[in-house]
C-alpha cells in the first residue's frame, strides 16, 4: 500500500545507520566491550521494554520517557538507560550470587526531550555489592581506559561527591525552592543563572561566597583543602575523605592523568549518592561518560547493595571518526552460465573470500562503477 | 524511591539475557553476520521506532504493533520486522546506488501478539533491485547456508510460491470471504479448519479436491508436474516455472537437500508476491526462517524495484544450544596492600588477561566460591 508522506519518513531523533557509519559503531562498541571483559564484567542484557513503575516510579514527574500503555493497561516505557532495569533484573534473579557482581551492557536507549538523537548507544558497566572507594575507583580507572581504547585520550574525567552539595545545602540552611533551582543550574553548568539565583537569595554573604565559589572548585586535591576550610560538616568530610581516598588509587590505576576533582559536578539522574563523574571531550558539547555510585537504588527493588558504575554514549563519539567501517575488499563473479557462476561463487567463499554474484552479464561501464561502489577488488568472468 | 509489585517485574513477553544465554546469542549472531558479509551483504540498521504510517499504512487493521501518540499526535510503532524499515531508507536515500543493493542485519523486532516472545533477534538479509530468479536461488542457498553455519544443518527450508495460491483462487472462483478464510487457515497449517471450510463451502468437486489436495503437495520437482495436470491457468504456469528454476540453482548452490517444495505454504505478511520459503527446525513449533520475494513495497516507498530477501528468528533457536557463552577463565587479583593490589591487576590485564579485583583480603571459603562462581582458574594474594 503506498505511503502517504508521513510513512515515507523517519521519527523526529531516529537514525539510520548505513553500512560505513554502523561499521565504525561497531568497531568501537566490540573494542570497548573487550576492555570491560578483560576487567572481569560479563555481558547482561534487559529489554528495550519496562514498565514505567520500573524505571520512573514516580508517576505524575514531567519526563523525558516514551511510555505507552499495554493492554492491560498498565504503563510501558523504552528504558532511558540501563543503571535501574539492572538492579530489577539483579533483584529479582541474582542475589545468592557472590558479591561483588560486575555486569556490563552495550543498547541503544531512548529519551524523548533530546533534539537531535533519542535513540542513541550505550556502553556501560554496573558494580554490585561493595561500597569501598577502591570499587569506585575501579569504574572511574574502566571508564578512563574505556576512553583511551577508543582513541579519545583527551577525553577528561571530571570528579565529584553528591555529598558536598547535599552538606553545603544543609549547613548553609538553603531553603527547599533554592536548592532545587540551584541544583537544575549546576547540572546545566548555567554559571550565570546561579550567580542571579544565589544574589537574589536571603543567604547569609558567607553562604553566598560559598555557593559562588561551587562551580569553581575544579582541580587537583588542594580544591578539597580549600572546601575543608570553608567546612567542617561531617557530611562534607567524608566526602572529601572519599575523593581523597579515591583520588590516591586513580594514580596507582595509572589515570590520574584524565580526572580531575570537580566540586560543581551534580549528576542529572536522581539516584547518586556518593562519589559521581562525568566525561567530557573536545568537539561534543555535554558529557559522553556519566557515572557514579548509586547505593539506594538497589535497596527499591527489596536487595539492598551498594553499587557503582558508569556509562559511555557511543553514540555521540561518532562524529570523532571517520566513517570508514566498511567490509573488507571482494570478488565480484559473473558470467553466462549461471549455474558456473554459482560453482565459483561458491567456491571463492568457501575460502574465506567476500563474494558478490551479478545475476547477469555486466557490461565494462557497469563493472567499473561496481568496483568502486561495492569496493570490489577482483573481478572474475567465468 | 520504593518500587511497588509492577515495578519489580519484566513486562510480559519480555526477557532478561544473562551473561552464559546472552553470549550464546551473540555467538550466534556473530557466525551469522560473518556468512552474511561472506556473500557481500553489508549490515544496516534502522531505529526502533518507526512511523505507524511506515510500517503498518492501514490504519484501521487489528495488528501486532506497539504502538503509541508522540507528542505531535502521530502514531509511532516499535518495529515488527526489517524489511519496511529498510525499504523506507533505501527509498529515501539510496536511490542512485548501483543495484542489486544487498544489506543485512540483526536486530530486535517487536510485536504484542505472541503469548512467550514479544521482543525477538532477527537476523536477516534483503537482495534489492533484481527479479531474476537466480536472486530468489541466492536467498534460499544463503538462509539455507545460515542454518548450517548455526549447526542447525537439519532445518527443512520449505518453498512455495505466491502465484499458486493466487491463480488457483481466481481460476477456481473462490468467493472473497472463503478465500480469506482460507489464507488464514493455510498460514497457519490447520488441516483440518481447511477440510471442514472447503467441504461446506459451494465450490465444485473438483475445486473442493484441488483445494484439499493442496497443503499437501508436499516434495521434490514431481509435485510440480501432479498442480500443472490439474491448472493450465497463466499465473500458475509462471508461479510453476519460476520455482523450477530457483530449484534448479539450489542444487547448484548445494543446498537442495535442505529444500522441499511445498505448495500450501502462505506467508502472513502481506507483502510476498512470487516464491516464498520458511524454514523449521525439530523441537521448534512455528518457522525459524522466513523469507520471499516481495515486488511491490519498494514502489510503496516511491523507488520501484523488485526484491527478496529473509529473516532468521535468532531468538527462537536459543533453546536448542546449550547456554555456555561464558567469558574465559580469568585471574582473581587481592591482598591488604590495595595500591599493589591495583598494579598486579593492571600489569595482568596489559598481558591481555581478564582480571577481577578483590576490594578485600577474601576468606579461603569466599575464594573458593568465587573460584567456581565467577570462572576463576588462578588466584593472586599480592
Amino acid at each position: 500500500m503506498q505511503r502517504n508522506i508521513l510513512g515515507t519518513r523517519i521519527p523526529a531523533g531516529m537514525h539510520d545507520f548505513l553500512p560505513a557509519e554502523l561499521g565504525i559503531l561497531e568497531k568501537l562498541e566490540g573494542k570497548l566491550l573487550d576492555r570491560l571483559r578483560r576487567w572481569g564484567y560479563q555481558k547482561v542484557l534487559t529489554p528495550a521494554l519496562e514498565y514505567a513503575a520500573c524505571v520512573q516510579p514516580e508517576l505524575d514527574k514531567d519526563d523525558e520517557l516514551y511510555k505507552f500503555f499495554d493492554r492491560q493497561g498498565h504503563i510501558l516505557a523504552l528504558r532511558p538507560e540501563f543503571t535501574t532495569p539492572i538492579a530489577r533484573m539483579v533483584g529479582a534473579r541474582l542475589r545468592t550470587l557472590s558479591l561483588p557482581l560486575r555486569f556490563c551492557y552495550a543498547g541503544d536507549v531512548y529519551r524523548s526531550s533530546s533534539a537531535q538523537y533519542r535513540e542513541f548507544r550505550q556502553v556501560g558497566v554496573e558494580l554490585i555489592g561493595s561500597g569501598s572507594a577502591l570499587a569506585d575507583a575501579e569504574v572511574i580507572a574502566l571508564a578512563a581506559e574505556g576512553m583511551r581504547e577508543l582513541g579519545v585520550a583527551d577525553c577528561q574525567l571530571n570528579l565529584g561527591h553528591m555529598g558536598i552539595f547535599m552538606g553545603l545545602m544543609s549547613e548553609l540552611g538553603v531553603p527547599s525552592e533554592v536548592q532545587g533551582a540551584l541544583e537544575e543550574k549546576l547540572a546545566r553548568k548555567d554559571l550565570v543563572g546561579i550567580e542571579s539565583l544565589v544574589r537574589q537569595s536571603d543567604l547569609s554573604d558567607q553562604a553566598k561566597e560559598i555557593l559562588l565559589k561551587l562551580p569553581y572548585l575544579h582541580g587537583g586535591e588542594e580544591i578539597l583543602d580549600e572546601l575543608v576550610r570553608f567546612s567542617k560538616q561531617a557530611e562534607i568530610r567524608e566526602a572529601v575523605n572519599g575523593l581523597r581516598e579515591v583520588y590516591g588509587y586513580l594514580k596507582d590505576f595509572g589515570v590520574q592523568d584524565m580526572v580531575a576533582l570537580d566540586l560543581g559536578i551534580l549528576r542529572g539522574f536522581s539516584y547518586y549518592t556518593g562519589v559521581i563523574f562525568e566525561g567530557y571531550v573536545p568537539g561534543v558539547g555535554f558529557p559522553v561518560v556519566e557515572g557514579g555510585r548509586y547505593d539506594a537504588l538497589y535497596g527499591d527493588f527489596g536487595f539492598p547493595q551498594p553499587a557503582t558504575g558508569f556509562a559511555i554514549h557511543l553514540g555521540s563519539l561518532l562524529g570523532l571518526f571517520p566513517h570508514d567501517g566498511l567490509e573488507p575488499a571482494g570478488v565480484l563473479v559473473y558470467g553466462a552460465d549461471r549455474s558456473e557462476v554459482i560453482r565459483r561463487a561458491q567456491a571463492l567463499r568457501s575460502e574465506g573470500k567476500r563474494v558478490e554474484m551479478a545475476f547477469e552479464v555486466v557490461s565494462p561501464e557497469v563493472e567499473e562503477r561496481w568496483v568502486e561502489e561495492k569496493n570490489i577488488s577482483r573481478v572474475e568472468k567465468v
